[in-house]
């Protein structure tokens, strides 16, 4: 005998979308079909549209969670004692991120205003934190942006969609060692 | 009067086409309409068919003449003396050259075994030898493999048609001082 409520269906069929959702997504990419996320959830096509007006909102939902702790990760980073450290973690953790998603970095890139910018703004805002406090510290030479950094991101996220982990792994790597004030690299070849 | 000769005009229809193509790719990358290369060469699209049997044989002539100085301007900078200096060259012009139709990235990474992917085996084995060379010579960490290099130029690539000129640039910059060997004064001398 059922008890259930109407708004506990409603919440049950959301949760059910969310955890099909993620994994359709992560094995098909972003760009997945929508119908196979229902049907796999066992609602209907308009049952999605109902908790999710697109594809934006549902991958914004999804990541909403996981957004929220790599941001609280990245305010705890800009506590860090070792600022360069912090700084490559950072970029770690971001690459990892958009990688969870085939097809993330260019829903990321199409810029609409909603929440998937907001989230892309303040991913920008902790990376030039983190960038301005290791150039304080004298960790990184005084040149470097967060638009460097933001663009190795993207490089490395790409590299790993379209590459291997490994090969995005090694150009953070190199990358990171280049970051090293002049005095302390050893020669730069140019 | 004319006196040409239906050889000559297959010779002038050819040329058109490839100036033409090189126009229309440049402009909208290596996936723009086939029809409208045809037209603005003024001849039928059977006539493109008869020269070019499909696209990548199309872009595969195109590029002909520009991996040919290329690759040659590759040999000589084995040659050079300076070999990080000489690989950092390298790394520029591939990724210009690559840049040039905005897909050609993708269309080499396709992977058939055509013309195209022969220039990228040879594109591949001169960064190689470029490595091993600096490596030789002491300039960069003994670890730098062509395999690097190859990522670094497919970013860096990716990086010029997503983003711009200058962050692919700054990329390219701030990971091949990472190439630097680690402490120059522990290496044995020569």
């Amino acid at each position: 005998v059922s008890t259930r409520k109407p708004r506990a269906d409603a919440r049950r069929n959301y949760e059910r979308l969310l955890s099909e959702a993620d994994a359709v997504f992560a094995e098909q990419g972003t760009d997945a079909s929508l119908e196979a996320v229902a049907r796999r959830a066992g609602v209907a096509i308009g049952t999605l549209y109902g908790h999710f007006p697109n594809r934006r909102a549902l991958v914004g939902a999804l990541l909403r969670e996981r957004n929220e702790e790599l941001f609280e990760t990245g305010e705890d980073l800009l506590a860090a004692p070792q600022a360069a450290q912090a700084l490559r973690r950072w970029i770690d953790l971001v690459v990892t991120h958009a990688a969870s998603y085939q097809g993330l970095a260019a829903l990321f890139a199409d810029g609409a205003e909603d929440e998937l910018h907001e989230s892309c703004v303040r991913m920008t805002g902790i990376g030039e934190r983190l960038v301005r406090r290791a150039i304080e510290a004298g960790e990184v030479r005084a040149d470097l942006t967060g638009e460097d950094v933001f663009t190795l991101m993207n490089a490395a996220a790409w590299t790993r969609e379209h590459g291997t982990a490994g090969q995005a792994e090694r150009l953070v790597d190199l990358t990171v060692r280049g970051f090293s004030p002049p005095e302390r690299t050893a020669r730069a070849p140019r």
